[in-house]
């Protein structure tokens, strides 16, 4: 019995190691069309603004080990280029089959544009990440422009500036991070002034003048070849798959990026693709291709993104988005100290976001320096509980002076949505 | 109308904050016995610490304030010593008596063991902070003793230590912070080593030597005077009272540390004496004795302290806890980073605490640097939610490489704890 995993990064690799931990016996064959396998690509930016020394320090794992310590034999250069699902094979490029009883589709997502000319960079590979730091190196350009505002065009921007680059940022959206919060847009630009960035909305960007451009618009899921198989596409545009990561087709299943979930707070599918959610969905795509049943709930939407030292955390739905999906919300936003002021406590902002009849939270976003993921995460884990406002209000969170002010920025908020 | 509030420190001016902002024509009263209100307890040490440099400092509002503001009358020095409920009125040691249609009794708790000799101070009011203080100014002295290891004896022993005193902490029970934990113990007797202070547990203490001794054994709630009114105290010593903060007799309420309230986890009466706690408890009672029906559903137990730069934080139930309240728990402890090491990923060490039938979670334990607090929050945030581990380890917790890593360590310890 082999198990064949498509895609050898984050939900891939999940999938492989924790259907070994539940099955012994199986044989286990990941086929992973770059060079490298197993690296941390959000620590890409850091690796261009020159935290991380080296790119092979983003690696986790190697083939090597996987084939030592996991009993999975795993191929790199090995690129797919058909599912022939009835004959259970694949084809490689090199014209090779390799025959699957279980299948784990994780072919990840590509940027939406890709670089055409020397001077354009993506950000999404650990050989994108390359070619970009020896531009850096040898080139020693002067002035970036980053197309799109997402988290990546966000990171991208500041590791280039802490490089001395004179970095402009542009996104043909009226609001940064896909939020359609002008608050948050002003917020963050007003930072990234401080830093000498310069952020324009609403504008397809001027290239002309830039020694380098950075291709930020987002990202697809790569679903050709899933398609072209047979695998249902959900509405999002990614893969279809239910609560066990399992496809349309039987014994194959899907995890990460290519495949869309359901937003916990809508009940709808939704389609964020970050690394913590491939994860997830490996180990449970990985565990139920062993014959377990595992369940994927879906996520709140929980991002967070460190722009020149300015903390900017979010999940669930904003205003705009909570009334796209028929809620009737209504929010409260409050400035706080993350601690007593004999603590050095430094400002936080802190916005929920609830639906008016039921008193249900339905988002949240928070601001700061320090403390901005430990409250983003408790607002994500109310969501995921379906709490209202009154009983977040009364959560039993953690004070002593060293870590919060007596009342939690995350409390304040709560009792002042509960007026509204 | 008159809403009467015996207590002017946490639990009792939330309260008379709170009828205020929902009722603008009560007549609002509040008696202190001590001479200042409104100061937050927990920075006590840091005042004995030297990080905040006056007392005062930790006062937040003056009786003028509420006068002016809220239209409050504050008074100080105002001690009741006798509540006659049948005739809506209390008497104060002056003789005075003062009417109440509604009353709040937020008379807090005092230490286990009083100061008898001029060496020994509690650390309870912000009068023994000052007394404490002056005596450290004026007769520097070098050897200390703390009776007592919970948070108070902790953070005591770490604010002498810093002003260069030698510090031995005793404590009778045999593990550090009520919690029956050796590994606890002995993880916090090995930092404290580093440190040179000595912690000796199972032993009384020898006070002979000392120039200096903390009393901090615990406290008891104060509940005299609402015994000797015929308020029913419950089976945890102190003060019960219903969800709504309602006692036995009719139109008065209790709040703070000198009442009990819930368990989240096990359901159960529980006296856990916070300002947090006081302060939730003090918004609900003060609504309620206005007309409103609010309500304060109980606590998960959450503490925090920091000794010698070791965060340590608890919630729920610890595994004798959790044995003793009829659960056959099982729990899983890991050690993580609280970030990538690019990114000076400090050691995190994150227990947690099960129930084996239900799989639901019933406790946990969080050690470390940084991000202890926000962790720990999702810890309580799960436990109020009723989470089992299953749901839990499939939460949407942010990830960035400044902030986390891919893998939360909350995350890791659920899937640990799921194998067992």
């Amino acid at each position: 019995m082999r198990l064949l995993v498509i895609g050898g990064v984050a939900a891939g690799l999940s999938a492989a190691a924790r259907a070994r931990r539940l099955d012994a016996s199986l044989e286990i064959v990941v086929l992973e069309k770059s060079g490298t396998i197993s690296y941390g690509a959000c620590g890409l930016p850091y690796f261009i603004e020159g935290r991380v020394r080296q790119a092979e320090d983003l690696v986790v794992y190697t083939p090597e080990y996987f084939r030592k310590e996991r009993n999975i034999t795993v191929r790199t250069g090995a690129e797919v280029v058909a599912i022939q699902h009835p004959r259970r094979e694949v084809q490689l490029r090199s014209g090779e089959r390799v025959h699957y009883d279980r299948l784990v589709i994780a072919t990840g997502a590509r940027p939406l544009e890709s670089a055409a000319q020397a001077n354009e960079f993506t950000l999404h590979t650990i050989d994108d990440a390359r070619r970009l730091k020896q531009f850096l190196v040898e080139k020693r350009p002067r002035r970036a422009v980053v197309i799109g505002s997402g988290y990546i065009g966000l990171e991208a921007a500041d590791a280039l500036r802490r490089n001395g680059l004179a970095v402009t940022i542009y996104d043909r959206n009226r609001n940064i991070l896909h939020r359609d919060d002008e608050f948050l847009t002003g917020t963050i630009r007003k930072h990234l002034e401080q830093f000498r960035i310069d952020l324009h909305m609403g504008c397809e960007g001027v290239r002309d003048g830039a020694d380098l451009v950075i291709l930020a618009q987002g990202i697809r899921p790569n679903v050709e070849l899933a398609a072209e198989a047979g695998v249902e596409i959900g509405r999002t545009g990614a893969i279809r798959a239910d609560e066990r990561m399992q496809t349309n087709l039987s014994s194959v299943f899907a995890a990460g990026d290519c495949v869309q979930t359901i937003n916990v707070v809508t009940g709808c599918p939704a389609w964020l693709p970050l690394g913590t959610t491939a994860n997830k969905m490996g180990r449970v795509a990985g565990a139920n291709a062993t014959g377990a049943r595992e369940r994927f709930p879906g996520i709140a939407g929980t991002i967070i993104v460190n722009v020149c030292g300015l903390a900017i955390g979010q999940t669930g739905l904003s205003v705009a988005q909570a009334r796209a999906a028929g809620f009737d919300p209504v929010h409260a936003r409050i400035d706080s100290l993350d601690r007593p002021r004999y603590f050095q406590g430094k400002r936080i902002t802190v916005e929920l976001v609830a639906d008016r009849q039921s008193g249900r939270l339905v988002g949240g976003m928070v601001l700061g320096d320090e403390g901005v993921a430990g409250r983003l995460n408790v607002i994500a884990t109310a969501l995921q509980n379906r709490m209202r406002v009154d009983d977040l209000e009364m959560l039993d969170l953690c004070y002593a002076p060293p870590f919060a002010p007596v009342w939690d920025p995350v409390l304040i908020a709560a009792q002042q949505l509960k007026k509204v």
